[in-house]
């Protein structure tokens, strides 16, 4: 079916080039960029102008620069890897390739959720941010590459939203997102990469000394593991260096040690719920018990609570426990580093309270429940 | 109570036109555009500072144009309907006859939901929105009637957002809403008139292919007929000549093809939730039962799952499918076509795998207590 | 710890400041503003920039006019009380004390939630938002004091937000909203401070005739009295006199008044989940009891739903009409008042009645394993 689409979109696009008046002038280092903006500045007029626009238009870099020749790029959809872009920005690549968003392509396609879906719901969820792995466009949106719209909030917002990491909403919902949003001045407000990629560092690592990946308790570097007690120091001093722009040492220190705190009681609370899950599951109350139930793609036939546990085919209790780690914990001490009070209490403290009793009454209907069918 | 109020304020208006020093000049045609001018630009100055601004203004039509005199305004609370505006802008009124906004007040009286609750809810949600069939001023806002604020995505994104039509999240959280919001250049990215009224036209169902009304499975035409597979294909390539303004064919299809994937997708795991409770419903463990409950307003006594269910009154089991359908299966799959990995997936597919555990559950449970209240 | 941590940042604020080339020149006034500026320039440019923009900085008021001396701002962790504020700006500090925000502080302080939390949850959130008692710079946003960030709706929304009051959120999603966010025009469309405080009053209860603080029924003044008839009549005169800018009073008041039963309304809504659970509670059906559980804080060992009802430790029932009374009550009556259909229905009304819908389910559950539980 998609190789009949494909088949068909090629000669749609062939009979298009064949009715480009002048034919390409070919040379020695490979095709004329005239040959593709002869006829693109027709068929794709957006794309064009955005290219138009750019600081790369201006600089002589054209299509073939970087997508090489025609063929190469209908081939690969065009695509352009970071490998590619680093040709020019050298600097840039290597502090990208220091960062998490280096690898997200890679960590992705072992996750259990990924493996758990249909490709076309991959396709259209996971792998639309998790590309940036393999996409400088990702950010510096083609192909106008402004710099402007990269360092605008908004762009990270474009991935960094939503149910389980709502950094774009924990922002907008700080003074520091008000204010900005107000002013659009990052001299009077911070934006996100004023405080994530300071001085322009493409290593968006900088500066994260206790927030974890997803929800496991400690930093990790590149290989997955934890960061030493000095290099936890060693960042949260390089982030103090960012905030002492506008505030004292003393205030910001105090912050974002009370966000450490934040954290921990997040922590305790979540804790208090798996130890009642864990309960229930050891007298055998859970439904699906984890016997009959689909094993776990990475952790095979044992209760998974917390990081890397799936949505699909659980018990309800640990769908209640899902939905408190996955979506109200991360709120809670996430926003606790971005100063969002609506969403460290909203929508993170009090939904976490609001879990736990129902985690706790949910088991204690089970027992009743199970009691009476042993009966 | 009501009229006490509309005589009250009779008089008050009357007073303050008694109160205006120059006497109105009646004239064969009709009243003497000054009279109202006179008044309003005391009593409402801020309404008559937009006419002042408008194009109108500036080309002669005044309030008697529209508001045909003082007192039909008055009776009909001042309302200009379509009919009217047409008669100088012919081609928009067709285009819009042709668009299902022009029956939305008609389809929004015979819904369940509407007849089901009182007139004054009716009042603040839902007429709020469906008046757009008879007013032109939903989109072109009164009195200024600027093109800049009709064509912003804000101002479709006033009725088409919330839990059950996140059109102006779900756009606002993909790369085309994220670049327009930073650029505000429809050059650079697409607004939602870019592609469901492109060239201005005004029949907003331009290029819908596939995505139904509400969540029935089928784009239907304004008599509810659903379209033929030949205007289905006919619509998808209307679309398609939106895209390749900056997309190549061959990128555009496969992504509306994916999302077309992405529906049917979501629509499955509806139909395991749907056949759970059809199941209980057969078991006679719904509480309330059917019989026992309220008819539905337009259905009878039957179950009713997905449209045209209603949240009023029904047994939890059925409140879980509703959340299941009218609020995450939508976003599965109306992200699916506007790009947004945050509602495809964090608001919509793994929603929809929770509610579906919970579901189950609450059947098992349901059989188990409905078991030991039969012994 | 904690003072450990003060003591260290005092010490390499004091080094900072012993590393400042020019000793600070003394004078009988004080210390001379050159001795802060001088250094604080380099430590915290950010600041200083704002506060150079600033009218203050143009009208010679420094460092040393609102911080008194280097030592007390050190101390008191640089804070400046509104009484401060009000020696320049007395009309504003004197119409600020008619408002609840000059009580916001002190009321937390007596709030069951706010006991019921560590301190470290408590600075996270709850003061962040509450400190406006004390804190000018909680609208007027330090230093740059300007009066644009200050009447930006944004501003009002950094507290304003939220799941249990989106004032924020409903004013985005209502005409009034989407016209200033498209045009940002306060003369095209109103803004939070157009009509709660209008010609820059600083009492921003103004006009405020029905809807009551939180869920009660009633306005109640500084003094938690609930005001008359008479002033309540007086308020809704005060707020018609805002909307006649722009509206007819007829319609204006048509609005308001349908507002008022909206709110009624949801209250009968409430008022059937509160009966549901108080017959649990009478049946010796509440799991923890109210006997087993942490007295509330304020109220004792008793049924508490709405005001001033917790979100720790009591039953699933309890908690369902927690989310009921404090998320989706409010959404349905001040969405009324505000105009978001989206609020008032979608994410209140709808919400409200799936409440209604697990409230009972949940009850009849409750009596049919109790039952089974004394057998």
């Amino acid at each position: 079916m998609i190789n009949y689409f494909k088949i068909t979109s090629l000669i749609i696009l062939s009979l298009s080039l064949l009715m480009c008046a002048t034919p390409p002038k070919k040379t020695e280092e490979g095709i004329d960029p005239g040959f593709c903006i002869h006829c693109h500045q027709q068929v794709t007029p957006g794309l064009f102008q955005s290219w138009v626009e750019s600081k790369h238009a201006k600089n002589g870099v054209n299509c073939i620069t970087c997508h090489t020749d025609h063929q190469a790029a209908s081939d690969q959809k065009a695509m352009v890897f970071p490998d590619k872009c680093g040709e020019c920005h050298a600097k840039q690549l290597q502090e990208f390739q220091m960062s998490r968003h280096s690898i997200g392509f890679d960590r992705m396609r072992i996750q259990g959720e990924y493996l758990g879906i249909p490709q076309e719901i991959r396709t259209a969820f996971c792998e639309r941010c998790h590309i940036i792995q393999k996409r400088c466009n990702s950010c510096h949106t083609s192909h106008k590459f402004s710099l402007k719209e990269a360092r605008d909030p908004e762009a990270c917002g474009s991935c960094h939203l939503g149910p389980d990491h709502p950094h774009k909403e924990m922002y907008e919902t700080s003074l520091h997102g008000t204010i900005y949003k107000i002013t659009q001045n990052p001299d009077r407000a911070p934006r996100c990469v004023t405080c994530h990629m300071p001085n322009g560092t493409h290593d968006s690592s900088f500066g994260i000394a206790k927030g974890p990946v997803g929800t496991r308790s400690v930093v990790v570097n590149l290989k997955e593991v934890p960061i030493s007690k000095e290099e936890e120091k060693r960042r949260r001093e390089e982030m103090l260096g960012v905030c002492t722009g506008c505030h004292s040492r003393r205030f910001a220190k105090e912050q974002l040690e009370n966000a450490d705190r934040v954290k921990e009681e997040g922590f305790k609370l979540m804790e208090k719920g798996k130890e009642v899950i864990q309960g229930i599951e050891k007298e055998g109350l859970l439904y699906p018990s984890i016997a009959e139930r689909m094993p776990h793609p990475t952790e095979g036939k044992t209760l998974v609570l917390a990081d890397p546990q799936l949505y699909i085919g659980t018990s309800h209790i640990e769908r209640l426990f899902f939905t408190m780690f996955k979506f109200h914990s991360i709120r809670v001490w996430k926003s606790g580093y971005h100063f969002s009070p609506a969403y460290t209490h909203g929508y993170g403290w009090s939904e976490m309270q609001l879990d736990l009793i129902d985690i706790k009454e949910e088991a204690s209907k089970l027992k009743e429940m199970f009691k009476e069918m042993k009966k």
